[in-house]
């Protein structure tokens, strides 16, 4: 790799240009926008091939390339372009969002200034029932009397939140110290900037179906409003190989194996012999690992031996 | 440094072992306690002899090599000491904890489980007032009257949020949204894991005058209780230079200087040269980065020469 | 989740303290020792029921728990567990060792005290050819008589360097400075300490047979002989899901459901859709990515459509 | 903080653009420019402002600012400013910089590619000796005689190393392999980013005069060429707090105060009470920690009571 002393200029995106400042709205009083970025496509390429000791080649090169890092897990290039946004999000919302520690943060500090006179309200129609099956989520929703009343409850709640934070702060007592009891559902402030490698990370977990409905919301804006301007080739391959692709286990390669040679009574041998099915004339009692391969038997449009 | 074939055990630590699993209480209805933990003093020598390429030698070098560490900050031999806590805490007081990033963390999930059925309360006598001269801390408390009239509100929003969750949760909402208006007072727990170089870096910030109460209060019981069982030298250290020890500025050095010579007509010279006094004549107007040589001047039995 | 107040000792792994301190050969002249350990397979079930709420059950629900977090990236609660080794390995590999920057190391310094006086020593046998597809990799080895040509080169610079690095020391020159010409196949040790989790994306690239040798050497080694001992249940979790496992893309799942139809034709549409094969009547190109599917293909014993 | 629904630009630095892309070269034969950035003096305090709720000031109250964090060690805001250079460094400087982990990083392979046909030479002037007092530091030069045969010998070996890894090229070993004995003076290239935050903390230690000649000259050259065009505001607080200022210790202000009083004896005491001199009539041993503390009392104008 030679010395290039050629003058350069910092990558612009065009598209994301566009975008800059605007807030992109989420949930009823929440929002995302862009406040600066570095790098592009290009970025990724440039720097795989600083690895390879390369220049820059054809667009279409620069496609296949970025697909091969991203399809094989080749992730520091991505590192290499950066996002700076400024997110308005409920407290309990970003209670999981900090989880992601690879990032920078400066959140609106409720200790030196007074709390966001805003709560994430509730609608009568967006009450969500507990699913049965997944002790973590939710299906379906609640009925409009149930809802009315749920949002009123809420409201009060809410209200009264509120006049005790104020009477705190009116009473003289140390902001601090009167937000204590502020309800997780008050919007927050903060800047947050993240690598691109990291922040497709975060999108595969956020975006993910499993995701709460609250951080899903930004996730999905975050991606298919922020990152599919930002870098388009990325963001196909992102969905093509993260979002919407799947994996299989050893247990599952060997039994799919077994299903593709036609012999049925194969594949069901290697369940038993993995666990996932009972022996033979023993009842089929629910397992978690079993369900999950025949999930993507019906993906694939694989006969399940056992059905 | 040649190949040590011999067989070895792992460090072990009498006085924190006495401890293990032990809840310190912290706050109304919080707690510390030690779940496990890795190395010793005398891991933090192993760890640096490895870069010296020497093996381990009496008690008195070692503290001397540790406070050299210490003092000289080469920080990574104390990467080598790790700790595993399991924390209650009131989410408001965990939000400023969960900023330290590297740690290991995994906190009860209130979607998956009901939330934690209790809520740090504030006693009459506990009510901070807002400090004048620091727009992020508090300096006193409320009167009895005020404090009074104040826990009970607490008491009656506390009592309504836990009445509007548990009415959401027994009409079968999801607690991933029965949650979410629950107050930033209520109680969680989690397992925090961290080395020490780290603990360290969060203990000098949240030991500090300035933390918050609350998770000073965490603070210290961690480091008062914890680390000087676990490391008492690099403990003993710490307090010395960076819990007690304080830091000086180039500007600082320079009028220092100047004020020995005995020449306070040349330190206030070098203070106005530094925009920290105002030119001759003029009014002497409010300058933070006066004060804080000020009180440097006052802790070190210098005199101030414009004062 | 109650206060448990009960006194706990810290968890034991027996199979791991039996070979604790010994080094476990590598390469010509280096080793793997482990130092210290935190946790086991049940502190990673721990962690996990701290987010559920819950106490230990049964053994095999512990597995089943582990096997589950570990198919779904539930990741966390893998960080709860810690390991040190003490390692010697050549600069060359201990290059591509420090990239994984989620860990603590301290390594030899050669800086303060002599060079490790040991190189990697190449025997005739062991030169690898370079491989014709894969632009960084190998294949095959160099014959007996080019490989004795190659050795007694190797030697004779060997040699040379560390005549050249003693006379610079026996005058009196800098370490920092004598060492400056090593040759990178000289030896060094570290201590390195890393949570289970960053250790199993460490193996997961590493082991891979795309890893260097060298490097694969080291990791084969930690992950065989010590993860396996260390934690049971997650390192047959790990072989399963992440070692032995794959992953399919949005566009293979489209191509293999096409195949599974019956529909040959419909399935080679799908695939020039895609990219993948060109339009009908073009000759077939050199494509990575349809490689990687026919790969895939071929491992689950599905026919490709177009061969 | 209300929604600022405005248009925005990303912030430019037109110091820094001028020299975007120009190599500024340092040692024989390598160098660093600057590809990318993001932020700048003004991103810093926005940053630090969305804490406080508010928005941009005056410039005069914005260096305040600035200085005010980094005096205080409120360090997120720097966070929110990031850099990418291109660096071409002796792989004995890398080994020492890399280790630096808080840094998004792709380096030139030589797994890949052929390596990079330079390695740094030493001038006959440039050979440095042993220090005494530090055993890892350098203080004074060799003679020219001897520079002059040890320059010879480096040529010697650097032609040999040279020579062997192309015979194995030539002869078809793979590139990884054929790298196994290149010098560590050997070049190699490498895409840096990092942000403002941890650039400090890099620049704090490598500009440090206890750190190595060859990264503290790359350090130079970042810190005076290049974070000063950056941010000069920022660049300015960090020589004035970081780079020129110092820390004292529990002991020394003690100590200091005691001085302070006019009492020498007191202060004498005060040193034996901390170990730092022996009890009053034994002799004065070496003592790192006193040598360090002279050193400021000396830097202070202040007397030491035992000299």
């Amino acid at each position: 790799m030679e010395q290039k002393a050629e003058k350069i200029q910092r990558p612009i995106v065009q598209a994301l240009d566009e975008i800059l400042g605007t807030p992109l709205k989420v949930l009823d009083d929440g929002f995302v926008r862009v406040i600066d970025y570095m790098g592009s496509d290009e970025s990724v390429v440039q720097a795989a091939r600083v690895s390879y000791g390369k220049g820059t080649k054809k667009v279409n090169e620069d496609r296949g390339l970025i697909r091969y890092l991203l399809r094989h897990a080749h992730t520091t290039p991505f590192e290499m372009c950066e996002i700076k946004l400024h997110v308005r999000v409920p407290m309990d919302c970003w209670r999981q969002w900090i989880r992601h520690r690879m990032a920078n943060i400066n959140e609106y500090s409720t200790r030196y200034s007074l709390a966001i006179d805003a709560s994430q309200k509730t609608a009568p129609a967006e009450w969500r029932l507990q699913s049965k099956d997944n002790k973590q989520g939710s299906e379906g929703f609640a009925d409009a009397t149930l809802g009315s009343a749920l949002t009123q409850r809420e409201q009060e709640l809410q209200d009264l939140a509120r006049a005790v934070y104020n009477e705190r702060v009116e009473r003289g007592i140390a902001r601090e110290q009167a937000r204590k009891d502020l309800p997780l559902s008050t919007y927050t402030e903060a800047y947050w900037k993240v690598d691109l490698h990291n922040l497709l990370h975060f999108l595969s977990l956020r975006m993910d179906d499993h995701a709460q409905f609250e951080i899903r919301s930004y996730a999905n804006v975050i991606g298919h409003e922020i990152v599919r301007r930002w870098c388009p080739i990325v963001w196909e391959a992102f969905i093509d190989y993260r979002l919407r692709g799947s994996a299989i286990t050893r247990l599952e390669i060997d039994i799919i194996r077994a299903i593709q040679t036609g012999n049925a009574e194969k594949a069901r041998e290697v369940a038993v012999k993995y666990g996932l099915l009972p022996p033979p004339g023993q009842e089929i009692k629910r397992n978690r690992e079993r369900e999950d391969l025949e999930a993507k038997l019906a993906l694939l449009n694989i006969p399940i031996p056992w059905k």
